[in-house]
């Protein structure tokens, strides 16, 4: 990244449901309902490279959420992310339909056989030639353990010892076939070097996985690696495996002290801080005037119902908040069992309390509301004059941008936002290359690295 | 499929590999080598769907073949399915570049919880707009189970005792949003009924899943169902579930005997024995005359090497057969512990020795060679006689062709064995419709017939 002008990364935020990021998103007029349907994924996937997007990333979640009252049936009613679909065959879907977008789908540490995702990715990659991105999550809340074998989720930092060792697994594989072991001579009938692709025989507290692997290499070495963590374990997560990690900001000032941070942790795992990107969850709502834009926000603000908070707090709290009076304060041992750590972090910071109530979580998370990502709202100029503002101040290398329906929201942002930062050398023009690691400036990583970063 | 005149179901037998169920196609002049690319499925797919095909079907394993010898280096040196991708990503890329075709999957019931596989195939059938299957498998060696944290594959009465479990619970999920149940009444803002969709609430000896599932229906209802087994207990399995079933049969009148009994397993379980398409597996060598036919089989019978067979009859019995002199019979409990009952059996009716040796395993089962599956040889008029023969003497519903050499083997079938196929009124001349149910004759089922056979 350092030969050229700094300009931003740019993702969507996207979810393979019936709602975007705002769960209010399916009832809004302009929203598309084809979410079944390839066309529905294909056609946002074209809209983005229009937009000249890095990637287009998709966030999952193994359970449909059911925590609030105990009830799914008001999830169902509503629509609150009652869909969830896998997301492997929807990026393959929409890479056909594209040729230089990135493809990132999020996949669990916590309820597979690392050789399956290893296996899974690498073969992604291929079809999409080298376009793919894993978003590692550990999963956060016991509807997904019941659905998937368990009678309850992992505790916090046990979850991220998993999902360390996880990674050694999946890396280990994926620096398996030598770059260059493919020989395919059918003269001689030598296939490959059988010297050049390695067991794994990895045998640790949560994993075993003997190899070889059974997939080469991708035309970008392996997958690119995404990651969201923003608590302590997670931020060293990240340092030690991310090369894009997703934040939500509270403010300017505080981006810009985690922006500094994530680099620190970079740094200190002995990584060039170029190499990870640091993109903060937004929203955009752009018109052509001031006034389109504030109308359109008006719109927006009446869409959520006070269900969809709900739902999705208790959801990623592992938590029923249907169980506390609304106004009471949680106790020290409730917030400590709260489950997404980083998450509950945010809203006592950002209440000023230490035991926020029910209500504190519903009004500082936004969650359930365009609230609860930064929305940078406004004709193209004022939208750009906000977003530079974050990346010229080192709060971020880019964004990742929540819908507020479908595609439409792409679509403005691509029309009417693009040009303005590309006037101003803020955003690429076109694609620097094919793959994504090309496109994020990111060198191709040897087997030999990938062994290497496994067997640290 | 009873008002229409009775016409073959025609199938593909495809791996995603770096060669077909014939391992030396690799080394096969015109194979196409780029089996790293969406392209090379692409290709496949349109040409299976000008010859009119039912559907694509991939076979799988969860690791390369590495028993014999104990040694993975001699499977890489002579790319003996060295390679082997996960199915996902591969036939979402050929669905992509098809309209009509079917698309069939292995995955397997050993090392996965049920509601992922459900959830993976749910969504794979809606990005395919309803022309996708599921192949029921149970992982049958050892280097899978290694490769999946375990330590030995689980024993074959086992196997099909989880295997049965395993169907409850996906079939569960696939029925727990009744086909009426979306609203998306955006006005009103109710999303879908919540008293029409159902939580599972499984809880039995191999699995636990509680749903509610967060994937609705198909346009097909949900996946076909395809099978392989041909022990006792397979069979039993496939009169439960099945919809198409895979053989490999020793001789004519060994397929019409094991069709009868197929057909009698479906009616055992109170279902429709035409529901059941038994498609044996078979090569086609076919040319323009009977020489140009015989010098394409001459040049196929020089392509395999005597490591081909070794290594894969040492990965499908889970048994290094290097371990083994060459002509010495196996003892009874070397024969017992043999992994694919199915397979043995077969060797050991065709040798008509109770005890076979190596040799004859090699011999018999012709694995890693066209003599593996009945090879039908000759003009499109010969090749057409003979699987007239097999289809019209009650053998079989169709077939399912394994690849001599990809894509020509498909090619030369479509353009001449077809033609001469569609004019004796044996083969259809286009789609009947476009899910893959529709175009085998199968009805939709309902959410509710789901929940009932899931509840058996």
């Amino acid at each position: 990244m350092a030969a050229q002008p700094r300009q931003m990364t740019m993702i969507a935020f996207l979810q393979a449901q019936n709602c975007s990021n705002l769960p209010a998103s399916w009832r809004h007029p302009a929203s598309a309902t084809d979410f079944l349907t390839p066309d529905y994924y294909q056609r946002i996937g074209r809209v983005l490279e229009d937009g000249k997007f890095h990637m287009a990333f998709f966030d999952d979640r193994l359970a449909m959420p059911d925590i609030y009252s105990n009830d799914y049936r008001n999830t169902v009613e509503n629509g609150v992310r009652a869909v969830k679909m896998d997301l492997v065959s929807i990026v393959t879907a929409m890479g056909c339909a594209t040729t230089k977008l990135g493809l990132g789908a999020t996949y669990s540490t916590t309820y597979y056989e690392p050789f399956h995702v290893a296996r899974t990715f690498a073969t992604l990659d291929l079809m999409t030639r080298g376009r793919s991105a894993w978003n590692i999550v550990t999963s956060l809340n016991d509807s997904e353990a019941l659905n998937m074998g368990k009678t309850e989720h992992l505790e916090h930092d046990l979850r991220y010892d998993r999902a360390e060792e996880f990674m050694q697994v999946v890396m280990g594989h994926w620096g398996a076939w030598d770059d260059d072991a493919l020989i395919l001579d059918k003269a001689s009938g030598r296939f490959a070097d059988g010297g050049k692709v390695h067991r794994l025989n990895h045998e640790g507290t949560y994993f075993k996985s003997r190899g070889p692997f059974s997939v080469p290499r991708s035309p970008q070495g392996h997958p690119v690696l995404l990651q969201a963590g923003q608590s302590g374990r997670g931020r060293q997560f990240a340092g030690r495996w991310a090369e894009v990690v997703f934040v939500v900001y509270p403010s300017l000032a505080a981006g810009q002290k985690q922006y500094a941070e994530l680099k620190a942790a970079i740094a200190a795992e002995g990584r060039d801080p170029d190499q990870l990107h640091v993109a903060p969850a937004c929203y955009v709502v752009c018109g052509e005037t001031e006034d389109i834009a504030r109308e359109k926000k008006a719109l927006l603000d009446t869409l959520p119902k006070p269900i969809d908070g709900l739902t999705l707090l208790s959801e990623v709290l592992n938590y029923d908040l249907a169980r506390k009076p609304y106004e009471e304060p949680l106790t020290d041992d409730e917030l400590a069992s709260l489950s997404w750590h980083g998450f509950r972090d945010r809203v006592v910071a950002l209440s000023g309390k230490r035991n926020p109530s029910v209500a504190d979580f519903v009004h500082f998370s936004g969650r359930g509301t365009i609230k609860e990502h930064h929305a940078f709202v406004g004709t193209p100029k004022m939208v750009a004059d906000q977003m530079e503002e974050w990346f010229a101040g080192r709060a971020c290398d880019g964004f990742v941008m929540a819908a507020t329906h479908m595609p439409g929201a792409y679509e403005d942002f691509a029309r009417l936002v693009v040009p303005e930062l590309q006037r101003r050398g803020l955003y690429q023009k076109d694609y620097r290359g094919n793959t994504l690691r090309e496109n994020l400036g990111l060198p191709k990583p040897s087997a030999a690295e990938a062994r290497r970063l496994a067997a640290r």
